[in-house]
C-alpha cells in the first residue's frame, strides 16, 4: 500500500526545529526560540474570560452555520468599517478554522487541477504545498530585494508572456517572511491587473495591524473580485485557537458555502461566541500594544544589522519577521540550514534557514521571529553575536 | 469571474433546514428538530471545566505539533487498549480538526486525482462531496436492506470485475444515516479484502460507543492497513468542538504528518489540553448515560413504525438515527422532501428527506435522529402522528 503521489510535499523545516527545542528543553537546556510566528501574549483577556465562562456554564457546544455565527460576521463586518472604511456585506464574510480553513475552501472554491497561480517566493510554504496536493500548478514569481519581495505588474505580465495565462494571484501583505508590505498604489495596480485578466486575487492579511509606519491596505478597498484571507492568531495572539475569516466576491460565496459544509462544517464553536470579544476596545487596545513590543524587537535586530555581519535584510515593514541573508557567515557554514543547526546546538538559539520560504534562493537566507518579544530577541541577539566570535575564533565578549 | 468546477458540490440541505427552523423560532413558532446529529447532552463536566481552567488562567495557546499534543495521543491510545485490546503506538496516532479534518487529510493522503474510492449509498454526504472536489472518482455501492445497508465483498468483486480496480473503500459502522452496524466476520471479510487487492480501507468510527445491543468493532482490531477515523462530536456529545482523531497505517503516518502541516497546522489547542479528561472515569460514564437516553429515544420510534405508516427502516443498530422509507405517505407528498417541508411548516418538526444521503432513491426516505433525546423525540412523534391524522383527513387525536 502506497501514500498519493499528492502528498509528497515538504513538510515545515520550523517544525522539526521546534521538535528539536523541545528534546533540548526537556534535557535541560536554555534555549531561546526565535522561531515561529507565535506572539508571546496570548489572547486578549476579554477573548479568555469570554471563553471561560462559555465553558464554566457547561454550554451545549454544536455545530454552527457553515460560514460561522452571526454575531461574529458581523463583528468583522464592523472591524472593516473601523479599520478601512469599507462596508461589507455580512453575506460575504466566512468564519474559517484559522487562515489554514480559508486557504483549502478558497483554493477549492476558485481553482480546478491545472490551473496556473502565482505567488512570491520567498513565501509562506503552505501556499506552495496545499496548492501543488489540490493538484494546482504553483508558479513562482522570483522576488528578491529589486522588487522589495513582492509581486510586480512586469513580473506577471512576462510570465502570461512567456508561459500562458494565469488563474490566480496569492499575494501577502505584510508577508512572511520577508514583513515586506505593499503599498496603495501597488496593489491597486496589483488588483487591477487581475481584474483585467480574469485572475483571481487572493489577498492574504492575516498580520494586518502589525506593522512599524507603513498602511496597512486591503484588497477589500478595491473596486475588486479579491479574496480576503485573514486572522485571530496573530494581531490578537491567538495561534492555538485556529479561527480566521474570509471575505468573499460575491461569485464566491456560495461556492464557499457549500464546500464549508462538506469540507470542515463549521469553525470552533466556543471560540467563535469569544472572539466577538477581540473587537471591543480593550482587546483592541491589547493588540496595540504587542505592537509596540514587536517595534522595540525589531530596532533591536535592526540596529545590530551591521554587528551580526549578515547581508541585506527585506524590509521589515509588517508582521514580525526580519529575513536576512546570511552574506559572510555563509563561507563558514556553508548554508542557512547548517547555520542554523549550529546556532542551536551551540548557542541555544533557534532561527529558521529560509529553505522553507524558498526552495530555490532560501539557502542562503534566515528568518528571525520577532514574535517572542523584545526581551527574548535581547537574548537571542547576545547569544548570535557571541556564537558568532566565538566560531570565528575571536576574543569571548568580556 | 467564475467559481471552479470542482466547487460545485451539492450542500446539505439540513443545513437550510436548520436554517429555516432558526427563522420559525425567530417568529415565535414552537418547533422540535429531530435534525442533526447533535447530542443534547453537552461535554462531559470535566471537559469543560479543564477549558474554562485554562482560559480563565490566560494561558498563551500557541501552536500544537500538527499530530496533536503527545498526552492527548496518549489517553487515545489507553482508550483502544480499553475498548478494543488493542496497542496502537502513539506515533500512528494523527489528531485532527474534527472528524471532517481527518477526511480531508486521509483523502489527499491516500488518493490521486482519477482514483476509484467506492462507498455504500446511502451515505455521509460529505465523503462523496469532498472525495468530488477532490479529483477522486465516487464509486456508489447500491446498499439497500438486501445489503443491511452496508457494502458486501460481492459488490467490491462485482464492481471490480465490471469497471476496474478500487483505490480505496470508505465504511462507516454504524454508519450515518442508517445506524446500521457490520459484524465482526463482515469486518474482518472487508479488510481482507481490502488488503489482498491493495484497496485502502477507511474505516469511520465516529458513533462508536452509541450502540443497542451490537459489538463495536474496529478496524484497528484487524491485522489491515486501514485508516480508522473518530471523532469527540457524537459519543463524547462534542460536535461544536472540532476535535477527532485518526489511527494511521504506517504508510500513512509521515504524508499525514507533512500533510497537516501545510493543511490545518494543528487542532485547536486548549480543546486538546481538556479533551484529555474525555477519557476519565466520570467522563465516560457520563457518555454511557447519554447513551441509554438514545436508546430509549429509539425505542419510542421502533414502538410506532407500524403506527406511522411508514415502511422499511434500516436495522438502528448504532448511532442515533432512524432511516425510514415513507411509504404510504408518499402517495400523498411525492417525495421525502415535500413531506419534510410539510411537516415542518405545518406541525413544526424537522426530519430530514433521505436525499443528502442517497441521490438515486433518498427522495422516498427520512432520517430522524435521536440525538435530541427522549422528550424531543416523543413530542416528534405524536406531532407527526397528528400531523399525518390531520393530512389524511382523519378526525384529530381527542
Amino acid at each position: 500500500m502506497m501514500p498519493s503521489q499528492r502528498s509528497q510535499v515538504p513538510g515545515f523545516e520550523v517544525m522539526s526545529i521546534l521538535a528539536r527545542i523541545d528534546a533540548m528543553r526537556a534535557a535541560g537546556r536554555d534555549v531561546v526560540s526565535l522561531t515561529a510566528g507565535e506572539p508571546g501574549s496570548g489572547a486578549p483577556e476579554a477573548v479568555n474570560q469570554a471563553a471561560a465562562q462559555i465553558h464554566a456554564a457547561n454550554t451545549v457546544l454544536n455545530y454552527t452555520a457553515a460560514m460561522g455565527i452571526m454575531p461574529l460576521r458581523e463583528a468583522i463586518a464592523g472591524h472593516y468599517e473601523r479599520w478601512y472604511g469599507v462596508t461589507v456585506p455580512v453575506e460575504r464574510i466566512a468564519v474559517t478554522t484559522g487562515s489554514s480553513g480559508a486557504f483549502m475552501l478558497s483554493f477549492l472554491a476558485a481553482f480546478d487541477p491545472g490551473d496556473r497561480v502565482a505567488l512570491a517566493r520567498p513565501g509562506y510554504p503552505a501556499y506552495r504545498n496545499i496548492l501543488t496536493a489540490l493538484g494546482i500548478e504553483v508558479v513562482d514569481l522570483d522576488c528578491g530585494p529589486a522588487e522589495r519581495f513582492q509581486p510586480t505588474v512586469a513580473q506577471l505580465e512576462a510570465e502570461v508572456r512567456t508561459h500562458g495565462e494565469l488563474s490566480g494571484l496569492i499575494l501577502a501583505s505584510p508577508a512572511n517572511p520577508t514583513g515586506t508590505m505593499v503599498e496603495r498604489a501597488t496593489l491597486v495596480e496589483l488588483s487591477r491587473w487581475c481584474a483585467d485578466h480574469d485572475v483571481q486575487l487572493i489577498s492574504d492579511e492575516i498580520y494586518h495591524g502589525i506593522s512599524f509606519g507603513a498602511e496597512n491596505v486591503s484588497a477589500s478597498e478595491m473596486e475588486s473580485e479579491a479574496v480576503v484571507i485573514s486572522s485571530f492568531s496573530k494581531y490578537w495572539g491567538m495561534p492555538g485557537w485556529r479561527l480566521g475569516w474570509m471575505v468573499l466576491p460575491e461569485h464566491l460565496v456560495d461556492p464557499v458555502s457549500r464546500l464549508a459544509g462538506n469540507v470542515s462544517l463549521c469553525p470552533p464553536h466556543a471560540t467563535q461566541l469569544a472572539a466577538v470579544q477581540a473587537f471591543s476596545p480593550e482587546s483592541l487596545s491589547f493588540a496595540a500594544a504587542q505592537v509596540q513590543g514587536y517595534a522595540a524587537a525589531r530596532a533591536l535586530v535592526l540596529d545590530r544589522l551591521g554587528e551580526l555581519g549578515w547581508g541585506e535584510a527585506a524590509p521589515a515593514d509588517g508582521a514580525f519577521y526580519v529575513y536576512a541573508h546570511l552574506s559572510g557567515q555563509l563561507a563558514r557554514f556553508g548554508d542557512s540550514a547548517a547555520y542554523c543547526r549550529s546556532l542551536l546546538e551551540e548557542a541555544g538559539v533557534a532561527i529558521v534557514p529560509g529553505t522553507d520560504f524558498d526552495p530555490v534562493g532560501g539557502h542562503e537566507w534566515v528568518r528571525l521571529s520577532l514574535a517572542p518579544g523584545e526581551q527574548a530577541v535581547a537574548e537571542g541577539l547576545r547569544r548570535i553575536l557571541q556564537f558568532q566570535r566565538d566560531q570565528a575564533g575571536q576574543a569571548p565578549l568580556s
